[in-house]
């Protein structure tokens, strides 16, 4: 059982991903939820706060699965020392649990919709997609591998097209998911591509930690 | 100077890249050209025709750019025999020109947006996408590199990992390029990108054909 709050904002975010986040009025989300305007109002100030709201569930679920695989959960320049300890074996197993999440969580997968849709349309969109799915997890992926090569533990190359190497099948795959190729399949070409990635520049391959 | 056939098509791309495919009338466009939807019904049937005229130049780039850097044209089951002659060196050329064309030309910039947005409205802009940055470009690649492993001149790898590894930094730095990542730092990332995967795979390593 949900209550309403959370029924409100996985409501909209069904309307969000459909129609677009200007398209959808409070007046269509009272009307899908069953709702008086006044009632939702009691739960959140306006339509902002609902995305202000699902935006926040995201970065939760981002932060619980790098507790998880005990990947870094701040950003480089905010905690440099917890990038001294991931291992290239954790930073693989964090990027397929992801996968799984952005490509079959009803809500995820919504929302990562709604980025791609809204991405042109407006510069907080353009944003939220950069942090979710473009330069904020690329810059991740970046400042793990700069760090790694610093400690010798992954070959000398350019960090930032390791983490392009690295996470481009990521999006890549998400998207062929979205047309119809099986779960199964993708996640298996993102294994492969991963290993592979692994295997060529890991200097001491640790895949079973 | 531009007549009024390709005027009309420019300036539809223009609004449906902006507003969307469905959103757009008729009469919008008529507007915003100043023309009566008479005169403009005499070049196209329809705002659907218009939309195939724009594909139809689209694939007409793509055929060009392929005659241009010497690779197929077809698809591998209709001309198989077309895929025996490629080298690396040139799927790698034709790429950076085609990273350069969806990038910064006017017409392929807008295309892709109006792709990217409308994918997830309706099975036929999902079936554009596909055919244009998704499954079509990757088992293009896909087919050039079984090709290739089977003639000796690629190391042996599972080709759909193959295509994925080489296309997803095209994908991947078109959508940087899009949030403002320069083109120059863009292309040069896709350039070290691809260079590398020729280094690890290529067996007679041949780029400057």
């Amino acid at each position: 059982m949900i209550g309403t709050k959370e029924r409100i904002w996985r409501t909209a975010l069904d309307l969000f991903a459909q129609k677009g986040f200007e398209a959808t009025s409070v007046s269509d989300l009272a009307g899908r939820l069953g709702l008086s305007k006044g009632a939702l109002y009691k739960h959140f100030a306006d339509k902002r706060a609902i995305l202000d709201e699902i935006t926040r569930q995201m970065a939760e679920q981002d932060s619980l699965a790098a507790q998880k695989y005990a990947v870094p959960e701040e950003t480089f320049s905010a905690n440099p020392a917890s990038y001294t300890h991931t291992e290239l074996s954790q930073a693989i197993a964090f990027t397929k649990a992801q996968f799984g999440f952005w490509a079959l969580d009803e809500v995820g997968a919504k929302f990562r919709h709604l980025l791609i849709i809204e991405q042109y349309g407006s510069a907080e969109f353009a944003e939220l997609y950069e942090n979710y799915l473009g330069r904020g997890p690329l810059l991740y992926m970046q400042d793990i591998f700069q760090t790694m090569i610093e400690q010798n533990k992954l070959a000398p190359a350019p960090a930032p097209r390791l983490a392009v190497e690295f996470y481009a099948p990521f999006t890549f795959l998400l998207s062929q998911h979205d047309r119809g190729r099986p779960f199964a399949e993708c996640l298996a070409i993102l294994g492969d591509c991963l290993d592979s990635f692994a295997k060529r520049y890991a200097i001491k391959p640790n895949l079973d930690t």
